[in-house]
């Protein structure tokens, strides 16, 4: 079992001992169908439904869908959603407390009864607004922003409410009109507070369609401890998998981690390898890493996700 | 107005300031049907909605109606209800914080979506449990057990439950007997944990039916400071109320207060109006207080009202 695998990943205490040591908590934020589910779906697959939580900030939405679009504001806009409670949750659950977390139905646009979230050693907190307070941004070990370029998210969004969420094509384009403001005042600019941001993206240049794996650009900004890539990013894989420093929208050094999907799988998969070992796994690196929706599969989402999970791990370790 | 006559008795800070002084929680706990919402009611009255919020432990609990009759214990017991989520919100409140407070509709006997609960100056706690944990009862200024006697109280129950909460007759009486073995472990011994205790019956040798108001029996323990009632109660109010030297059930000295309802009005009256004065009261006793189901008014019930604003606006002023 992965789960097992990565288990062993973690030093344990003696039986109990865990719930003396805080959960690790990591945020992936981003806009409407940025992929945040897709990114999460493989690390909580990884790690186990046992060993990690999955908080969904959507939960915390003020109003049932219909109430909320006879106002002024989007469901983006901070005031539309209980980020108050939802920031004492997140502190509750970084002390290793429980929490009863309302729900928000998607499918039908409704809140529902809250439910009980018991701590874990590990949860991961996606939503909209995850990275907008400083509250809540002070119980990450680590923060992720999904900068999906917007011609892509849009088409995601779309096939996705028009398949799950009931949403009619005309509605939905409506929508993504609608909440554009918000997206710009509130969803972008949580991108400054990201240790990680990542966007998936054909490369320039390469042949690569929205049918195709895209690749990832991820910037690794030193405000935590990343994983040594400098020795594991070798020139022998550049095609696959490069590092080079670079500056971000405010021209701030960052690491600069290209992944082309383009490339021979076999490159990306010794980069894959490489920093599972770093991250002390044994055997394979998981087969549940870099699923996408509709049983596809991407090794530049694989690379990611591993990253990912080695912040994870290495903050239950530190 | 009433509540701005109460307003006046508690010192105010500058504009903003009562935010920094943290809400006193007062809590009620009882059997179902033992008066709890009644008791509560002249409270929340008195004081306005603005400087009062109540939190009814109903709400916590973890099973629509329907489920928790194929569970093998009642609604009563303290796993039918999410206790540690009762508590993490009653301690949030007595800091000051909102909580996002679940709700139980016991019309339909179902669980809803949660509302925001938001810090007042005073919290009233009713339940069944609510002086079950010792984390629950650290967050209060004053403790009551309301120990209606079990006829009536299953009188009370009876026509409650089948008049609003859709319950039928046999059935009721049926619910009440399943639940017994729970009164006795978990709701009946919380009367241990009370700094005030509460008896609405008819005092023996008086000539009083169930459809008059009822006398009052108050043991005052010496675990908070009580109103100087020697002070107040004097031998020429002695018919209607008297203050004795007594045991509780585990035979520990406590105070005993009795309250008749068959005196004079104005006997009564007159020590309300003492124990209104001593609590800093300008004008009259507020007429909220007293009130009864259908219209009718006690005045023992309005003396244990006033000695319960005592506690809530002498905590408040600490």
């Amino acid at each position: 079992m992965v789960s097992e695998t990565v288990g062993l990943l973690v030093k344990r205490s003696t039986a109990g001992g865990e719930w003396r040591v805080p959960p690790v908590l990591l945020a992936i934020a981003g806009d409407s169908g940025a992929g945040k589910a897709t990114l999460t779906r493989g690390l909580a697959a990884a790690l186990g439904p046992d060993r990690v939580g999955v908080v969904d900030l959507d939960d915390y939405h003020r109003h049932d869908r219909a109430d909320q679009r006879s106002l002024p504001y989007t469901a983006l806009h901070p005031k539309a959603n209980y980020l108050e409670i939802a920031d004492q949750h997140l502190e509750l659950l970084a002390r290793g407390h429980p929490v009863l977390k309302p729900t928000y139905d998607h499918r039908g646009g409704v809140l529902g009864r809250p439910v009980l979230v018991e701590p874990r050693e590990f949860v991961v907190v996606e939503g909209l607004l995850a990275l907008w307070s400083r509250r809540a941004r002070s119980c990450y070990s680590a923060a992720v922003f999904l900068e999906t370029p917007e011609p892509l998210r849009h088409r995601w969004k779309m096939h996705r409410d028009t398949t799950e969420r009931g949403y009619g094509e005309g509605e939905e384009a409506e929508e993504l009109d609608r909440r554009e403001p918000d997206a710009a005042a509130f969803i972008r600019p949580q991108a400054a507070h990201a240790d990680i941001v990542v966007r998936f993206a054909p490369l320039p240049g390469r042949p690569e369609g929205l049918e195709h794996p895209l690749s990832a650009t991820v910037l690794l900004r030193p405000t935590i401890p990343h994983p040594n890539l400098s020795a594991i990013v070798t020139p022998e894989h550049a095609e696959a998998v490069a590092l080079t420093l670079g500056r971000d929208d405010a021209g701030l050094p960052v690491d600069v981690l290209t992944i082309s999907a383009s490339a021979p799988a076999a490159h990306t998969r010794a980069v894959q390898a490489q920093v599972w070992a770093a991250l002390g796994g044994a055997d394979e690196v998981p087969t549940c890493l870099g699923a996408l929706p509709g049983g596809r599969r991407s090794e530049p989402l694989v690379l990611v996700q591993l990253l990912l999970l080695y912040h994870l791990i290495q903050a239950r370790q530190a």
